[in-house]
């Protein structure tokens, strides 16, 4: 069995190439991240757990620059720094720490400035407050935020840069697995808030970067057809 | 058929006599308004809406004062003033208008003073601001929010009285019906913030009163058993 | 009664001022586009349908440019054209129009030119593949889609623009709704497509106005605190 | 990474400083009840479970007293004793005991006296009818109950004061979670309930306390805007 | 189109020959109650709102006494009167009265007595304990009851008979739809209590039927296969 | 901390005294089960599950007759055997083997005779076929099905003895839960049909001794009050 | 605005044209199929209720044989007779009628003998195994059913050939809208059984025109790439 | 204990005799597969854990070929081959690996030929358009897909033979469990796709052999009645 790799999706999209690592079968992902290694191209993995990643092959294992909060795994190095401008990965509390550094993990694999800013969630508005300088300063915002995700309407009122909602599945009761989160971004009063999946850091980073790119100016013209 | 009204309720729970009037099959709604009519005790109604109002029989209609925003009417008058404080009766937008004032007038049914205080939902936190005096000096707090009912964690986080949230039904999408709203309360991070059901401003303010007349030192001290 | 309008939104975060028409109260709205038109400034009216557009007063209702289709209207006009580049305004199926026309509207009424292409579902990819060029020729993607939102996958797989679904209520049984249309792009395998509530074109088109305003450069810097 | 903690909430809205565990990464977590324990400051530790406390640095673990039932622990101590009046904390079933001690512990944390009264489910009534003259000698009631909730329903009707629900995750098939139960408390037809979510015993006690010192008269009038 | 009745249900379980009128195209309908009038065999008709019952042929709508309440019609007249004794029907609120009086015209139609009891929800318990006596009388006890349906719980609590409850659809926010009522009742703390379907009050009496079958000694030995 | 246990269900109800075992904590079940154990008055225990069973201490576990399939166990032995007739306890799957026997176990430790028929799916109807007989022969029947339940609306059409279902949280995909099996059976087509809790065999079994007494002419006329 | 109409689904599928009228706007609706008429190829319309077809232009709507029950119509007629055997359309109940012959009518336009075979619910047996010959000498089975959806489980195990099932959205209480129909198909303990959306007689006929092209051996070969 | 195995499916209904191994009581399972054993017929098991086959009695367990990735066993060998066509199993990714190979295993188990074809999600076009002539040269395809199972819709434009698609409960957030994928099936907007449960691989199967056995030509016509 050999999985079939995108390979062309930076040619193709602009964005990393990437390996969600949870589910499938061991054997499978052993051979997979062997192959990739291989091509000595830089691929980001996600969703790897520490027992996972320490049973790799020792010539894999030791390929990979490891991240145990966020899950990541950098296979083969980053991408180099773009002078893209800054992301800010902003979270309510330090409970969605692996979602929120999954963000900023996915930015720095492609060479993008994160700057991350944790714990301001609204119960106490002052802690928002004070770094609201630092969250207006950046070209996009990613903003993480479990339970009731009020943090997300208050800054779609006060930012006027793209907004990126990351519902996050910290809680418990009617808040556990992040649904009231979700339902609450879009439901949010603030205009132009969007948001991905629950959970999702990664896929709210390569939204920043389809508009980090627009704003460089770097978006390839293609001429192929659907494939 | 005639229906079984709780005239005991005042005396042992000390909360205004009320009719639920929608869903009550119009002849045994007319039965049972001639029958509190004669009765000649103030009673509240609730859910009645203007075309089930106006075929009442005109000696029923002619005693109920009815407001056709909050679906209410006040059968044989309200209760006496009472001097027990102020309620703030918040919203965040006046889509939410047929519940916030079914709350302000149970209150002004029971003889007690809302200060009502409408649209000042988070997307624009100025609203909120300038009218935080108001609320911070109100003995207890209702405030009612749909969508995704931000507004609910920012008060909370700012008033240290009593917060009764009152989740509204306004909205479209995954806000339809108000289950965004009730979850986002529910998993509020302010802490000490509790709720009634979708829509319920009637038992929101209820709740109000049964907190008033902790402060005003009326609760009864009753002997008898269950019933 | 008077609404709260939030006149600094334009300032503070450079979108449209806009009223959301649904549910207010007959006489709330009437007031409201009353004082608005009065203010002389330009504000998009949505979800107003025929019927309540036909019953405001004369001198309100002529100063409104309605669609039926989108059921918005322009009040006091539009914004005037700014040079910030073309959205393409996608969708599925003619079924849901009245979603991709308020995003192409609420876009006009900014300035910014929409190219609207509609009835490219997947079930045929030739549809998609025809007008591939005229999408990828666009600095932000809306794509509208309801019942299965195949759609979204396929063009997130084929754009590196930013883009930003919407899902759509159209559809019956397990589709009624939008939920399903909804959970699809939420779970969507294509990275980094981000997505606003079910119809609400409305929110996918201030979403791009955030992406737009960023390429063209105008972000503000402000000073102000929360409020 | 430092937490951001929120140390002026308890002269913002006069409840206690507390440290919701679960779900933090474990040095997180110890960075920030070191920092917590060095300011000597009383702080409520919430679900913290067993093997999480266990493993606290020695410093840290003997600043804190724990109960395993409630899986709460007080970190410097509590607040002095406060003349606020009873909380009678009544429960259902002992599978609750959880969150009833949750809530018990959290008042006694404040310095409030809760009185506990287990075990009182309506299955048998007469074990509740033994219990109603403690129940209504307190001044506030927090009742906390699984399954169908239907205890609620019956001390809604039988006490006048302050009322507020919690429903308990405890059950199975359809009870399994607490969504009957939440379901069940918010739709009782007994007027002026109110609930916080599911399992939160320390938000129960919370709106418990806001209460109290409502009658007690110290909510402090604050001059501060919205941070 | 011919409908295929079954004819043998009386005689294969004992059951009322009944038709669900709901849903069925008008001309089905129609030709299916001529058919069945021409049997002269009693039939019940549920389901059967005043609208579509004003447009039968004459000579249907002859042979229909019909209830508008309940929504049921007794085509051909009803079984004799059967000496089964008596069910009570118990109702927590007059709202739910088209349900619970379905249940007691299909006994009625039966030949079994019905004694009906409505209004009796526990906000009030002097009310259930007034009727207590009447109840405890019945060889079975079907209770009706929306919202919470707390007067479930009560009940199984306080009789020794077969307790078959019917979840009322009355309710709006979390209630609406009697969901809230259904989980409430399976997840009842008091024991032995069964349900069917929210608003089948035909059910439930079918499934007394079944018990007091069995009281009377009545079940038949059929030596019949599977058809 | 006591539990207080419902002592007088049996006179008051007739049922069994039963203890909930699962998620009580572990000092509080024992203290109750040496109290029961003290009182020696035969009581069944549900939800107990081997390991817990095993760590109770001896004097208790010695006087337990536990049966690991079903989880329960007899405290001080059964009550005397019953001439009440025989009970059918059907299933569709022996993988429902928990349930079944959990109601059977009821039954038994009732003192009724429980007829034991599992694995009768209706996938084969040739294997229902073969039983309808016995199944025919009992005074009520119990049917326990997971997945589809759709023996429970087969049964139904073949049985004119009261029919209780038991949905089974057995399966995968949506059937995982027990939901689906559950609405199956509230929606059966098949009349008189009623249902308990997902997995509640000892529930259905106490619905059936309910019948059972009844069909015996034992239920007792009460006199007492609400308690 | 002009649809874009996959005029190559015949050719590139095999599956007859087709248009899903309802929720289009009436001026996009009548445009579209004013271009089909004229194009003169057999169209299928669904989902085109009594009142949309009688506002359509005249030419338009004398080029349609329209079937209320269905709510289809054959524009331009249908395709010419297929040898390809026949297809049992099978109803638990005429309640079902829409569904029902739906998924008739679209076998019919595309030249295929449905033989209809309706109301054979399983609470009679009898019904079923008296149709049953019919229905095992057809080469692909239909089966619609709402409620409880028993019927499908039956016929899973009683027939041999492709077993399409169509869950119906009637009923109410838990059965209302389908889902618990459909999640008891999904659940079906008998093998091999497949399904469609809720109410979708449409896609249960193009499914069964897939397996009787490939039992026909007409399934072509094409060479063409995506699209 | 002795479950009542369904021996004559393979006569009845042409698919291969099952057992479904989760769930059952250890022993049950033992005896069971003991019994099968004895007949020394060919038995699909289906959900059989690695831990839970390596426990069972040595001579049951070299009587199986197991494999682990599909948790499928041959108990007693496989069917012999049979020229009934090829079908096509067909994956979005690895992660369903389970799922599609128990569809693959379960068709060789019955003879016929599977074409494993896996990873060709739809994010990038290329890798299905490389493997779409395989595929069309298939009878039947099979489809698995988790996330938002686009793939199916694609497919479905794409194929004309039968396709039966196979949600998969691969995904987090609201992709977990499958949902999202069996509704974007069930709502696909290409024409006749029918699906079977969540994970249900073994159904998928078996539905294909349903169509190869009709294109086959060997669907046999049995005289028997109901069972």
């Amino acid at each position: 069995m050999t999985a079939v790799f995108d390979y062309q999706r930076q040619e193709r999209i602009g964005l990393p190439e990437a390996v969600f690592c949870a589910g499938k079968p061991p054997t499978f992902l052993t051979n997979l991240l062997q192959e990739l290694r291989e091509k000595a191209r830089p691929v980001l993995l996600t969703h790897l757990d520490q027992s996972r990643c320490d049973v790799l092959p020792t010539e894999v294992r030791n390929a990979i620059q490891y991240d145990g909060i966020s899950q990541t795994g950098f296979l083969n190095g980053c991408h180099p720094a773009r002078d893209w401008g800054t992301v800010a990965v902003v979270s309510a509390g330090t409970s969605d720490a692996r979602v929120t550094r999954e963000a900023a993990r996915t930015l720095e694999h492609a060479g993008v400035v994160a700057n991350l800013i944790e714990d301001v969630g609204v119960a106490g508005l002052w802690r928002l407050q004070a770094r609201l300088p630092s969250i207006r300063a950046a070209s996009v915002v990613i903003a993480v935020a479990g339970w009731d995700a009020a943090l997300i309407s208050v800054l779609g009122g006060l930012v006027s840069t793209p907004l990126i909602a990351v519902p996050a599945g910290t809680g418990y009761g009617v808040a556990a697995g992040g649904t009231s989160a979700l339902h609450s971004i879009l439901s949010s009063c603030a205009p132009g808030v969007c948001t991905v999946n629950i959970d999702n850091g990664y896929g709210a980073a390569c939204a920043a970067l389809r508009v980090l790119a627009g704003i460089a100016g770097v978006h390839r013209v293609r001429e192929t057809p659907l494939a």
